[in-house]
């Protein structure tokens, strides 16, 4: 699909399995759930209920880690009908804050991009999350120099983005997105009017799976993040 | 102590326990925890264990009531050597998710003081904590229309203000910062050089008390929200 970025000035990149590995993590995590658990359920089981359990949080709790890891307590407690030992629920919360002092893994290319980017563009930083967690994971990416502005959004819906580009008096015709999220990184952006660059990442997790169908084609689809330099 | 106040044209608000009442929550939930653990140890030692863990973590989980719930949980099974029953965890989960679904209860004169103020200065809230949190509470205190900026910060210290302050375009001068906690919102803003008004709250966390002569005494302190209407 051609898409003009003749007008580009402001590049709005994700953070999460854009810059660096994050949902892989996670993945880590509920198998490493499962594990702890696994006299009680099937790996099925378990991995659904441990999704139910975040899914029915989430408006409560929202994004990040310490989200999921008061979820994996409430699965475990829920999977074993309170049988689960206390030293489990132990190693569940170690298992949290492993993941949140994890070291920060960038994507191939990423500095290189970004370097290059920001010699032409103002580039900002729009994640979802937990605050800490997303201020630690830039400081330590090492990738601050590269962004003007660091967002850390509540949810990435149409309504976020567009209070956001508001504030920072961004124009929409100016305003690309990159990221590799459909559901949080490029429909919403695409419903606004504004641009937007898929780069896919190999894991999704399933509350950001939308229908292939469920979205027109009008965006512009990456193998990596190195091709952006082709377009921009 | 007289404060010139001619020269302000932006007030940034805090938010818990300066609008809303937040640490009486906490300490209501600290109670219910004391009883839940009654069993294993005194008050005073679950006391002193709680707030131990949470400061402990505190760099790892940062503010909000999801880590409160995390640090509650670990200090639940550590107080007892793992003998906390599955049942009492799963009544600390719902103490926290109860306190995240808290209602919001202002201040007295809150409203009719950002109401009379959002008519002659730009008002902004700045607060500390979970992002999710603290955008919930604002929407549910109907208090969003008096103000021309949110910002949820990590932390309070003075490099978070200045930062936000620059990123704002606020000039030093114009800045006054209202709030309750010594450490948080009069201190750091001191020490950038501009002007803090001091609303105490009756309770105040362990964590945000400061000696009494660790500053000086340059800003104004006021007995209620409503005193601000005599000076600005």
């Amino acid at each position: 699909m051609e898409v003009d970025f003749s007008k580009i000035r402001v590049i709005g990149f994700d953070a999460d399995d854009t810059l660096w590995v994050n949902e892989t993590y996670f993945r880590e995590a509920e198998e490493e759930f499962t594990s702890l658990l696994e006299h009680y359920e099937t790996k099925n089981k378990i991995d659904q209920e441990l999704f139910r359990t975040e899914i029915n949080n989430l408006d409560l709790y929202g994004y990040g880690i310490k989200s999921f890891t008061l979820s994996m307590i409430e699965s475990a407690l829920d999977l074993s009908n309170n049988k689960v030992s206390q030293t489990t629920l132990s190693k569940i919360l170690d298992l949290g804050k492993r993941m949140i002092a994890h070291p920060v893994e960038l994507l191939d290319d990423v500095e290189e991009v970004l370097r290059t980017l920001s010699e032409k563009y103002r580039l900002i930083v729009l994640t979802k999350g937990d605050l800490l967690d997303q201020e630690r994971k830039l400081e330590r990416s090492g990738l601050s120099r590269y962004f003007h502005h660091v967002e850390v959004l509540s949810d990435k819906k149409e309504l976020n983005y567009k209070n956001l580009l508001d504030h920072l008096e961004i124009d929409i015709e100016e305003f690309l997105m990159v990221g590799n999220s459909l559901k949080s990184d490029i429909l919403p952006i695409l419903a606004l009017g504004a641009k937007a660059v898929h780069v896919p990442f190999h894991t999704t997790w399933a509350h950001e799976e939308v229908d292939p169908d469920s979205h027109e084609n009008n965006h512009l689809t990456v193998n990596g993040i190195k091709e952006l330099l082709q377009y921009l």
